[in-house]
């Protein structure tokens, strides 16, 4: 039997798929291994029933015995080839070297992996001295005889060069002199005289350089070619590719000889790309651009500008009805939008190539549902085309990606800080909390421009569009409190020089003023001067579709970090099925909330420190009631004041340096009074001293209560171990709301969970006195609330030690921000800026620069490190309780590969900020679809 | 066969043990068991040989039958009880009722676990009208008559309330109304009339009450106290306490009836307390006082001196003959240096009880050792009887423990902080280190008191005698830089207020100044006011041998921390087999050191910062040199750069005060120039500006290196990986001093440790940078050293990845300090003073205290949490690399109960300050001894 080196394109995918049916991925790598990733493709698109230029592959196999035989084309390989063309030359009406009617051909490398670039390619194969003139005569204008002699001579160069081994320099040379006697600088003002100068100065060149004429024999030209991408396989750049790529030596490359089709010849011809769906929304509808009598080059060169595919049905309605149908024919085979390339010749529609189109966020979801619900793909596979990542431009406002674009092109990006909360804001910058206020209350748009934020600046960011820090992390103050508002934040930004007094911000050379305007976005951290246009969020339909049918293969559950009824609300909007972490110690920020929480803070006596706490319990408990209301139904996930006490009281530093600036000005009030006995200066000195005395006491209370690394220090559990009465006002307010809601109907589901937790004892001790609270106020109210009792599991002595932990936990939440902080000993707001940076950039090694770390922690979970732990409190928790309810709060319950690990573990559900709780049901679906093992 | 009830003393241990040898714990328990705790004692006792006054112990299983019979006493149990009796009535030729020779029992109870004060007890039994009088005719001094009539008058007291449940406040009635009448206050006024007519009212009370006569039947006295005895099992006071203690409520009581013996007849009676040798000094001698004619209770009251145990020798040499055979009897059968309670009636020595006695350390070892040399007992059990924790008396200067309380009797304790580091130390209060270092230099005992120490300060803390600071933990500055020196300090004394301007401290209400006299013990944290006496440090030879035979059992290695050559000699001679952590940050703490680094961390470009590191490099490898010369032939573990570079700069804090006061200094020349248009303010006002922006520009450097939470920031590895330049001069000048020691002979064993690694990307990176200029030196020097590279692991994910860090590390040293603080999240200089010392002491739960942690987890290892982790990490580096050296270097290192934890798990040593070494060395003996499972 004779051995089969060739397939045409028509013919190669029945050979693995003799039904033609859609094949699997075993066989499409064993097509690939033969035919090489080129011929494969074009087996399978030809397979598919679109029209392609027709062509055949010699296969990797063939070149193999091309090497057995010392580099030697088999025997009998070229007449196959021969019988192979004749076919195409029959469906093109063209034939190899025929001066009437020639037919051109590619020559291309293609092995079972792609190595773009390394081996050899030649093209307008078939070209000689009679060819070109019969190419020229394809059509009647200069410009036909001069792409035909251009064609030419392009053909003798690349063939030159990879077949007869004539450096490039050479013919650069010649066609450098050809430049220089027309007295022009750019090949395009070349005319076809010139070309046909050229191509006698490139056939003088081969002459020299080979001692013999330029094959005019277009057979010999195919095989000299075929051997030459055999032997390219082999050439330096190939071997040490493929050495970086662990890619086989042995596999071979398969070449694809493919006749070339024009859209120059004549106004029935031409050129185009179209995506199969639009791209930008997602439409059912065809979109792209062509333009007639061109080449592919010509719609790159941008010399005419292109027309709109929708055109086409008006200027060449067959080949445009044709083109429709390809597209469908496409989208059933490849089951996903296209990204085609096209070209017409003479009325002919021929597909050059196919891919995947990349699409926007709002197309992907679009046609990702309706696909499935044209039937063309499950709604599974729906689920799985979407990235999660890609749904927070659906949910909050962006700038346009060109407007973008421009603007860095326009130099008008000046920072790029912490992407601490995401969205697009534009606003003039303000300096100051009250300006903020003062401005937002107008109706300006103003964007907040801090040093860094504090409790007391809350009043001023609540109106503000954005906010942006030139210190700290994305745990900051004003990082933790914007996410919370799902207001747009760049924190960090380490280049921004703020003068507060002067009213000036320096940065990138530039000195903006109050009232300039700019633009961040906090999805990147990108900060702009100027105003930049956003981008329109689309309708949510086709994705609340795609979410529901990820809901429906329940892959964990989904919850919100919510701290307001406000909050809760958009939670439940966004699909939350309950609030996994309210913390309660942001409900003291507001500014009226906040002196209370500083007397409560600065009393001396038990008295009056009870006397705030009992002004705060309204409060607190009014916030509950929203909260359960809007939750009605659905488990709310309440952690007990976390932050060390400080937190709540001004600065330790600008104290200082106010008692030192007190200190001074009274000096000098004195000496001054002495000598100028001025009744003025004496006048004042006893009120500043009155300040003196105020500032200075409080400085000692915040010095008293301030912490070298407050992060490990009297926070969380801790807090209400020494001193209950904070914990014991907010599980009155909860369970007196909770009462409260339920006595009118509701279904309240309260979940008091004790943070920081690093010991049994801990969570034992804190539980039994705040339970007993809980059911004082349930007795006093005469109501019974469904409650559990639980805990963080963020400390790792808590993972470690779940086991005992559990008895005393009806549920565990793991907070893996400070989980992660931890377990990698790295305090995210020092290590951003100052380590992680280098770590996540590369730091040199050697010479070399090498990644420390692949991704941020604070990110995507450390699965390898945090994740055991987690594992080992997962596993320990479930020892003594089968059922306890297992969940992930903090950042990580938001990133789709976190996500997954979340299910792996078996966990219950994860929780994060509203505005990602899409994108987590998304990433649940995925995780249970990826069919990894999970944990129970 | 008679069921036997009863045992008498003399024949109850043969039951046991029918040889009358030694017996085991289980045939103890046994005993314990069936004869009370009380009964088996006297049991050992009687059976070793000493004269006990004789008695008989009524069975537990008595208490059961008594019980199964519905509390009534087993038929035939008091004709048993008068049998045994009668024996004790022959030895001691008195008879229970007979009023020429009146016995006298006390009858008590005793259970197999004790349970103080629970059950009843009954004295003077035997006592009636008739027998009071033979009791007061035994001698003839008013004295005695007194004594008798008190006697009987306590006795009906007793019975009256316990066996008649009469309420004891009838007594206290009838008593106080005879006070009354003879118009005096105290008892001891009363005299024997008195309490004759005490007894009278006593007997009609009893009358009163119970209808009947107090018995005067001496046997049925006897029953009724036994039955009563009984009884007590089953009040509720002994139910509750078995509740609390867990105690089997089966287990039933013992009754012991003794015979009672009078020290106080004539004057060949007496009665004294003594031990067997000396409890203060461990010398083979007898220790101890008597009093003739007297009781007990006499010697407590102490209204008469005791004399000298040594006089006894003159005074009655028979009955100190028969002392001095008893006190060998006593040693050999317990084994051990017994305190013992004797009396002497005429002439006949009774021992009434002997336990092992209270020791302090000097005597403790003396003892231990001697009686191994002695063959009392083997070398093995003498390591085990001195507890490693109190060698640090014998190490380092203490306070007269007897000077001490006097110290606090007197009101002289002005505070305790924390013991953070051990020794005592007096010496004059200065303030800052400048005077501290001039007086020193003076030859002045200084002692010096900072609100907290920084390396500015070490010029003034090395003359010092001792360190007292404000404020800051046991890993604070001062309290690192002492324990290295081996220097008494006392951190955090929160309760001090210190005027540094007004060179005042202000502490318990008094004022001191410079100049004025302290004491501090760092070993407790106490200090006080003016001189306290010191103890003499005894001689080391029985320690010495002591340790040579711990070390003979070859537990586990044991190394010092040290950083300087003279803290390795000293290590050494404390017997370190290695150095196990040298913190090279210490070595630039130096004052003129100092300034060099921070020229170093301040330089602007690359150029200076070489420059200001080739200066240290010759400092640093100095100091190396020294060390390994120290250490020939020993490992030698050194840390590279750990802290955070800010710690060798200015405080934040100091420095915004600074600026804000030259700010409001310039603000005040100027506007006084202007007002007044002095030229001298004009003239001053540059000088002050150039002050401002030299300080403003150290300002915003410190800023810039400034941390939120400094102890998880840029420090230990990551220092070097983001600017390696200080590790790699580190790492030249450890192997430039290496070589230059080996080529003289020496043989030096460098262990570099590259410490705070979290993942195994930060050692292996670090390794190749380092171990690269490691490789260099040699072969620049051409000597070939042996070093090993290896890494702390202090971050919990060293620990859970260890299995991946194992391929870069040839050694791990578990830096159990940052470990504990990071497994718990507790920042230790945060949590000692704010929320630990509570969870330490008791916290309030629901109105009970309770400790949420049974002990501080930095000073003993939390094995349940901490322990875990350092298992994983064990088995993680062993499982990749089996031989892998392992070790403790932290605090935890010179602990006992954490040597032991080390032991079990297979570490190779430990490691801990040079005083420490000769504590853990016995310790680690000890864990051997434990026979405990040792991982390897």
């Amino acid at each position: 039997m004779k051995q089969i080196r060739t397939f045409l394109f028509t013919e190669a995918f029945r050979h693995f798929s003799p039904e033609g049916s859609a094949i699997d991925s075993v066989t499409r790598d064993a097509m690939k291994e033969l035919l090489g990733g080129k011929g494969a493709g074009l087996a399978e698109m030809g397979a598919s029933g679109v029209n392609v230029p027709p062509g055949l592959t010699i296969t990797t196999t063939t070149c193999h015995e091309y090497y057995d035989q010392g580099g030697r084309l088999p025997d009998g390989l070229m007449e196959q080839v021969r019988e192979k063309l004749a076919v195409v030359e029959g469906q093109l009406s063209r034939r190899l070297g025929d001066p009437s009617a020639p037919l051109l051909l590619s020559v291309r490398s293609g092995a079972k992996f792609s190595m773009p670039g390394m081996m050899d390619t030649i093209l307008n194969l078939g070209l000689n001295d009679e060819t070109v003139l019969g190419l020229a005569a394809l059509s009647d204008t200069p410009e036909h005889r001069r792409f035909a002699w251009d064609s030419y001579r392009r053909f003798i160069q690349m063939f030159g060069n990879v077949v007869l081994d004539i450096e490039k320099e050479a013919f650069e040379h010649e066609l450098s002199a050809v430049k220089a006697h027309a007295q022009v600088k750019l090949d395009s003002e070349l005319g076809a005289e010139d070309f046909v100068s050229v191509v006698d100065r490139y056939k003088r060149l081969v002459r020299e350089k080979t001692g013999g004429d330029f094959p005019q024999d277009t057979s010999e030209q195919l095989a000299m070619a075929i051997e030459a991408v055999f032997r390219s396989w082999n050439n330096p750049r190939a071997i040490f590719y493929r050495d970086l790529n662990k890619i086989d030596h042995d596999l071979g490359t398969a070449v694809t000889v493919q006749s070339m089709v024009f859209g120059n010849l004549d106004d029935k011809s031409g050129t185009g790309v179209c995506f199969t769906r639009n791209p930008a929304t997602g439409a059912r509808e065809l979109y792209g651009e062509y333009l007639t009598r061109a080449q592919g080059e010509d719609v790159v060169a941008g010399i005419r500008t292109p027309r709109k595919i929708a055109e086409l049905a008006q200027e060449m309605p067959a080949v445009n009805a044709e083109l429709l149908e390809t597209i469908a024919r496409l989208e059933h085979h490849y089951r996903d939008l296209q990204d085609i390339e096209f070209t017409i010749e003479q009325g002919r529609l021929y597909i050059l190539q196919t891919r995947s189109g990349k699409r926007n966020a709002t197309s992907a979801v679009r046609v990702a549902v309706e696909m499935a619900q044209e039937g063309i793909i499950t709604r599974e596979e729906a689920i799985g085309r979407v990235d999660p990542r890609d749904l927070i431009q659906l949910l909050l406002p962006s700038f346009d990606i060109k407007a973008k674009a421009r603007a860095k092109d326009d130099g008008r990006l000046l920072a790029t800080g912490l992407n601490a909360s995401p969205g697009a804001a534009i606003g003039e910058i303000v300096f100051d909390p009250d300006t903020a206020a003062e401005r937002g209350a107008r109706g300006d748009k103003v964007i907040l421009v801090r040093e860094e934020t504090c409790p007391d600046d809350i009043h001023g960011m609540v109106p503000a569009q954005g906010i942006v820090t030139a210190r700290g992390g994305m745990t900051s103050h004003a990082a933790v409190v914007a996410r919370g508002m799902g207001k747009p934040c760049v924190a960090g930004c380490e280049t921004f020089k703020i003068d507060v007094h002067a009213r000036t911000l320096s940065v990138a050379g530039k000195v903006f003023r109050d009232g300039d305007v700019i633009s961040i976005d906090g999805a990147t951290g990108e900060i702009f001067a100027g105003s930049i246009d956003t981008a329109e969020i689309a309708g949510s339909e086709h994705l609340d579709l795609l979410l529901s049918w990820a809901d429906e293969l329940q892959g964990l559950g989904v919850r919100a970090n919510a701290d307001t009824p406000e909050d809760a609300r958009l939670a439940r909007d966004f699909g939350a099925v309950g609030i996994g972490l309210c913390r309660t110690e942001h409900m003291f920020m507001a500014q009226e909330r906040l002196a209370v929480m500083q007397r409560m803070i600065l009393a001396d006596d038990k008295a009056s420190r009870q006397a705030a706490l009992d002004e705060l319990l309204p409060m607190q408990r009014a916030d509950f009631v929203g909260i359960f209301e809007a939750m009605d139904g659905l488990p709310v996930t309440i952690r007990l004041l976390d932050p060390p006490l400080h937190e709540f009281l001004p600065r330790l530093e600008e104290l200082i340096e106010e008692v030192a600036t007190l200190k001074a000005a009274i000096k000098y009030k004195r000496s001054g009074g002495r000598k100028a006995g001025s009744s003025n200066s004496t006048s004042k000195a006893p009120k500043l001293e009155v300040q003196l005395a105020e500032r200075q006491a409080l400085l000692a209370k915040v010095r008293d209560l301030s912490e070298s690394n407050p992060m490990m220090g009297r926070r969380g559990c801790r807090l209400g171990l020494v001193d209950a009465e904070i914990n014991v006002m907010q599980v009155r307010a909860i369970f007196e709301a909770a009462c409260d809601v339920q006595s009118r109907g509701a279904r309240v589901l309260p979940e008091i969970m004790i943070p920081l937790v690093g010991h049994v004892n801990e969570l034992a001790f804190a539980r039994a006195v705040l339970e007993k609270t809980a059911l004082e106020v349930m007795s006093e109210r005469g109501v019974n609330v469904e409650y559990k009792f639980g805990t963080m599991i963020e400390v790792p002595r808590a993972a470690l030690t779940a086991d005992e932990i559990a008895q005393h936990a009806e549920f565990f939440s793991f907070g893996t921000n400070d989980l992660t902080q931890m377990t990698f000993g790295f305090s995210r707001d020092d290590a951003e800026g100052k380590f992680l940076n280098h770590y996540l950039e590369g730091i040199d090694v050697l010479g070399e620069k090498k990644r420390v770390l692949k991704d941020n922690p604070f990110a995507q979970l450390d699965v390898g490190g945090v994740g055991k732990l987690m594992r080992l409190a997962a596993d320990g928790g479930r020892s003594v309780r089968p059922g306890i309810k297992l969940g992930i709060c903090g950042e990580h319950g938001g990133d789709p590969a976190s996500i997954a690990f979340a299910y792996e573990l078996g966990l219950n559900y994860v929780s994060c900020s509203p505005y990602r709780v899409p994108i987590a049901r998304l990433a649940a679906a995925q995780a249970r679809l990826s069919g990894g093992q999970r944990d129970r």
